[in-house]
C-alpha cells in the first residue's frame, strides 16, 4: 500500500474566494505513485470547504448568492458573543461541505468531464490548510 | 489489497429523479470479493447527486419540496448568461452532496436498517455516470 | 493493511443534540494501530447526521437556527402521512451530510487546529449507532 500526505496552504485576497486546485491535487496523485486508490481533499479551518462543481464564473455567483441568501452574511449569530464575526462562514461550509472524496483510477483523478475541484474560502484574512490524503497501490 | 471500479449509467425519463441504486452497488461489492474496506459513490456529473436516506415516497417528495423552495428551478441564475438553464441543478447537487462513502464489513455495505443510496438527478434528458469505487481486503 | 469496524451507541436525552464524539474516535485509531489511513464516521440512523466544525455552544445554537430556518420542524411533510412526525429530520441530516472521513497520519486524527467531529441528533428517543471504520497500515 503506498499513501502520501500533504498540505495546501491558502491565502485568498478576499475574504470570500473559489480557487480551483484540481491541477494540484492531480500533481499530487503523480507523485504518490498511486494508481488505484482515493484521494481525500479536507478543509482544515472550519471556515472554509471543498466544492467539486463546474468551472464557470457565473455558477460560482450563483453558488455566493444561495449561500448568503440562506446563510446571510449580517445577522446576530450567537457565535459572535465570542468577539467573533465570521459565524456565517462557519454555517457555509456546512451547506457547502468541508471534504471530498476523489477516485483514483490508472494513475489519474477519475473525475467526470466537467468535475474540478475548488477551495471554497468562506473567511479569508489568514493563512489555511487544506489536508490532501491519498491511500492505495 | 483488492480494488474495483466501475460506472453506472443512467438515463432518466423525467428531468428530475431519484433512483435507488442500492443493490446495483451491493452487486459490485459482492463481485469486488472485498471483505473489509471503503465503496466510494459519486455522481461525475454535476447536476447529479447521492443521496442516503429512507426508501419512502413522501419523504422524496418532502426533499424536493426543500430543494425547490431554497433553489428555485425559475430564477435569474448567472449560470443560465452561457445559454443552460439548469442553474439549480448544480446547486441542488451542491446541498445534497454528490457522494457518499460505503463502508464494506465482512463483505457486505455497513448500512444502517434504513439506509438507501439513492442516484439523484437534477437535470436529466442525456446519460450520466456515477463511479463505484471499492478499495479493501 | 489493518482495519478496524467498531459502532459507537447514542441515546440523547433530548430529541435533539450535538455531541463532541472526538475523542472516542480518536481512541478507535489509537487502537487500530494504523498509522497512515481513513476513518470513516457515519450516522446510521437517517435522522441523525456527523458535523465537523468548531466546539463552540454559540455556533451550536446558530447551526440549528438555521436548521429550523430551512427545514422546520412544524410543516406539513408528506412523510408524515405514514405516521411519522420526523420529516424535518431526514432532511436535516441531507444539509449537515451524514459522514466525514477523517484522515489519519502518524497514527493520529489529522485534524485542523479547530475542528471537532459531532454526532448531530435530529430525532433522538431512541438508540442510535454511528459506524466507524478504519483502514490503513
Amino acid at each position: 500500500m503506498k499513501h502520501l500526505t500533504d498540505y495546501l496552504w491558502f491565502h485568498t485576497k478576499t475574504r470570500r474566494d473559489l480557487v480551483n486546485i484540481t491541477d494540484r491535487v492531480e500533481a499530487l496523485v503523480a507523485r504518490s505513485g498511486v494508481q488505484e486508490g482515493f484521494c481525500l481533499v479536507s478543509a482544515m479551518h472550519i471556515t472554509a470547504g471543498i466544492w467539486v462543481n463546474d468551472d464557470e464564473e457565473g455558477l460560482w455567483k450563483d453558488l455566493w448568492e444561495l449561500l448568503d441568501r440562506l446563510v446571510p452574511v449580517e445577522r446576530a449569530y450567537q457565535h459572535h458573543l465570542t468577539g467573533e464575526d465570521n459565524g456565517d462562514a462557519h454555517l457555509k461550509r456546512t451547506l457547502v461541505h468541508h471534504q471530498a472524496m476523489l477516485p483514483i483510477t490508472k494513475g489519474k483523478l477519475d473525475l467526470g468531464p466537467w468535475e474540478q475541484v475548488f477551495y471554497a474560502e468562506f473567511d479569508g484574512r489568514r493563512k489555511k490548510r487544506v489536508v490532501v490524503k491519498i491511500l492505495g497501490e
